[in-house]
């Protein structure tokens, strides 16, 4: 995929790490400990498992600290996944290959669109869009009128825009993913029919953020729905209207959150979370996988469970739970003694 | 967005409501109270949170029962909510702009396409497709053969409707659902390989549905699977073969309803429920968020819980929950004491 | 649909039961009991309700062993469910009607394209990719550079293929799926950013597939994402990065497996299922809807509950958890009574 090559020790000193061994290999790619081959720098995350790398067929490896020798030229570095992500970024970066507008893509009036840009076929563009600079669209990628899309920016296959919605620079987004269908509000009316409150709010989407597949981001009633700068959101999960996810966090696959709710900076939300609405939660905070988020959580809490209780409660009450069958036995046995000891007691007063 | 104005007299006639202050105010939009500007009409639900008002640039406001007087000219209702999405849906109705059929859609053999509609680009209608009057229909939209489509349907960009599937008028379905996939069904052989169950019913929306975004439908095995008047559904839903949901029914983003389950009318399901398959819902049931109903719920129960229980009964044990560990060490204590007592009891005795 | 038609007697020899009544019955088609008329063939599973069959119009039923008579010409085999797919199967099997490359395709390049293929409009296939005998590309499938479809594949309309993907023979992929999303990988910086793991592998998919509406299946960090043959995925379902999912399986809608978990043969998983990363399912596991799997199970496990436990344990203490309330009452009882016979005692001894 590149005919890049470099030594050990420029790597070394991209990421910081330190040389064990020969610092002039030749490296021209990165591949994991079990398809590497020559040329190839691979990894190690776990220090204890340095066996491995002896039936590996890497050139080199990155090793973690703690690590004092190694049977392969090896860079350590305090944390492996980091610095074998900057190696292969520098591996796979190119120089970007505008391939223009593709004759079958549909592009509406009034548009401005950057001069460097790759639009595939069958991509549509509303009126007055805007796409910045080194975007690449991919086919059956719809952006409605009036959305404005920065520089650099990757819209996969399918991806839908909806019309007025900002997203930011360096953005990636995945195939088949929403941003800007109405968020789910309606009024009961006398007869108990829905009557539909019109949603013309935005959603905007900061720089850096990466969103995965099918997932859907609803457009905001009023104002607007918004993931701030740096945030990775997996597959398949739901922001409801209004929702604002702060900075460089985490969001895995299937997670819902409810409308209006706010959340703060570095929040890691597990798979399958579910986070109610009108809710804030702080800073850092952490909610485990398949948790359901029923009131406000705190700075730097960690929760878990249905509804969500501090992480330590929960391992304790989860662990008390698969014990209850055992433990009403045991109240049971208690019951009976207590009614004996209870008639002893009461037949030894009598004697 | 639009150019209508009124006065605040006339929207109070129009959702029933009574005049606080001046009703010659002029009238030109809705917007929430943050973003409200001069002609705005804004909305406020609390009414304790009346001090609000005074920080809004909206010319007048919505006010809910109780409150006896407003810092601006207000209509007093009931439900603010309701009255305001019928003021807002009024400013925002406009005549139906029909596009007509752009020249990079393509259409099938032998379709009947009303004469009044707007069909955008790279839209794909199958043979023998009928499309009702003032529908909208989104680039990327695909409805595959025989496939029937009312009034007023609005289906946004990458909808896939399916073969001989059925949309009543006024539906509006949002990007990336899928009305009309195969549901899951097999039979599994005497290898333990699994022989596909043909898939070969149908979807049938009915009038005034929406549908939120990559949504799955599934069709019948035989018959149809079918979405009655007036349900709202949620993103990320899952509808199984043959479930059946009644009118006026809400489903929140992620729910899965698996296959030939029946609802009945007005029911509530919060985000992430999960209802087991060939199971009846009665009228106005609720179920909570992130609930799994694993049998039949009568009619106007609210439920809670894996598996669903009765909601209150739910809150109860649920707080228990969060207390096992305290009372197995109280049960603990307890067997201690309760040994000691029997000790002495019997010592006593033997004395 | 179809005009076949054949005698019960062959039917019945087809799927290896054993006539009742008459076997030269002519047999066109197959319906359930409700819409079944004139030369339909329908099907009873249960057979205490046999009263049914009286009702329906079927010119004949296939019917479970252990009915010895019936009320109209009946197959009567060990399993009807599989007995009527085969039937089924039969009489909608038709030879395959090639339409060829929609001249609204988009080919790529160097793309190798069997003879008898059905390329719909607006299908869009990358450069270098391989399609199969056979195959049916509906609308809006975008296939990407270097992908290889196999024989006999169906791709329904707006499902994306990733770039080196392979898809198998006679696979089935329902709308809005995503083969070959970018995995969910980062690594965190030193000012507490997320860098992008690159995420180079593929997704694989074996013969016999099939895989409902909506799906994500992430590609490899490195190597590959695997989905073994005959395994069958409902819809919404969720499989990170270096996920392998054994032979012969069940994925129910809504499911989510996070990174590198592998699954044995024939193992079942439940609607809204979440596994975790790294973890290993034996052969012929079965999770239980909506259960939360955080460690590896062994072969021929039933599994329930958040954590998950053995299912008949769980059985036993979702039940207890019902009880919580209750049981705290009888605790506080048991222990108001035991502070009253401390007391007694006691005072007992001191008299």
């Amino acid at each position: 995929m590149n005919h890049k090559f470099t030594i050990l020790g420029e790597l070394a000193e991209l990421v910081g790490g330190e040389i064990l061994g020969d610092p002039e290999v030749r490296i021209s790619g990165v591949a994991d400990l079990d398809s590497a081959g020559l040329g190839d720098i691979s990894f190690l995350v776990d220090g204890k498992k340095i066996s491995l790398l002896e039936r590996s067929a890497a050139s080199a490896v990155i090793v973690p600290a703690g690590l004092d020798n190694s049977p392969k030229p090896a860079i350590r570095v305090r944390d492996p996944y980091l610095a074998v992500a900057r190696i292969h970024n520098y591996f796979l970066a190119e120089p970007f290959n505008a391939t223009g507008i593709d004759p079958r893509a549909c592009i509406g009036k009034e548009c401005r669109i950057a001069a460097e840009v790759s639009i595939g076929p069958l991509v549509v563009i509303g009126d007055r869009a805007r796409i910045g600079e080194r975007v690449r669209l991919y086919p059956g990628v719809v952006i409605a009128d009036d959305a404005v899309i920065g520089d650099e920016v990757v819209l996969h296959a399918n991806v839908t825009i909806g019309e007025r919605c900002l997203i930011g620079s360096r953005v990636i987004i995945h195939s088949g993913t929403v941003i800007g269908s109405d968020g789910f509000g309606y009024a009961t009316d006398e007869q108990g029919h829905q009557i539909k409150r019109p949603q013309v709010g935005i959603v905007q989407i900061d720089d850096d953020v990466e969103i995965g597949a099918n997932v859907c981001v609803d457009r905001a009633t009023f104002g607007k729905t918004w993931v701030q700068r740096g945030t990775k959101i997996d597959n398949l999960v739901q922001l409801g209207h209004n929702v604002v996810i702060g900075e460089d966090s985490f969001i895995v696959a299937q997670v819902g959150i409810a409308g209006s709710t706010r959340t703060g900076r570095s929040v890691m939300l597990g798979g399958q979370a579910g986070i109610g609405g009108h809710l804030t939660l702080g800073d850092r905070v952490m909610v485990a996988a398949k948790s359901g988020v029923h009131s406000t959580v705190k700075d730097g809490m960690v929760v878990s469970g249905i509804p969500a209780i501090p992480h330590k409660k929960w391992l304790r009450a989860s662990a008390a739970y698969a014990m209850l069958p055992e433990l009403i036995k045991e109240l049971r046995e208690m019951k009976r003694e207590l009614a004996e000891m209870k008639r002893k007691q009461s037949g030894g007063n009598e004697e």
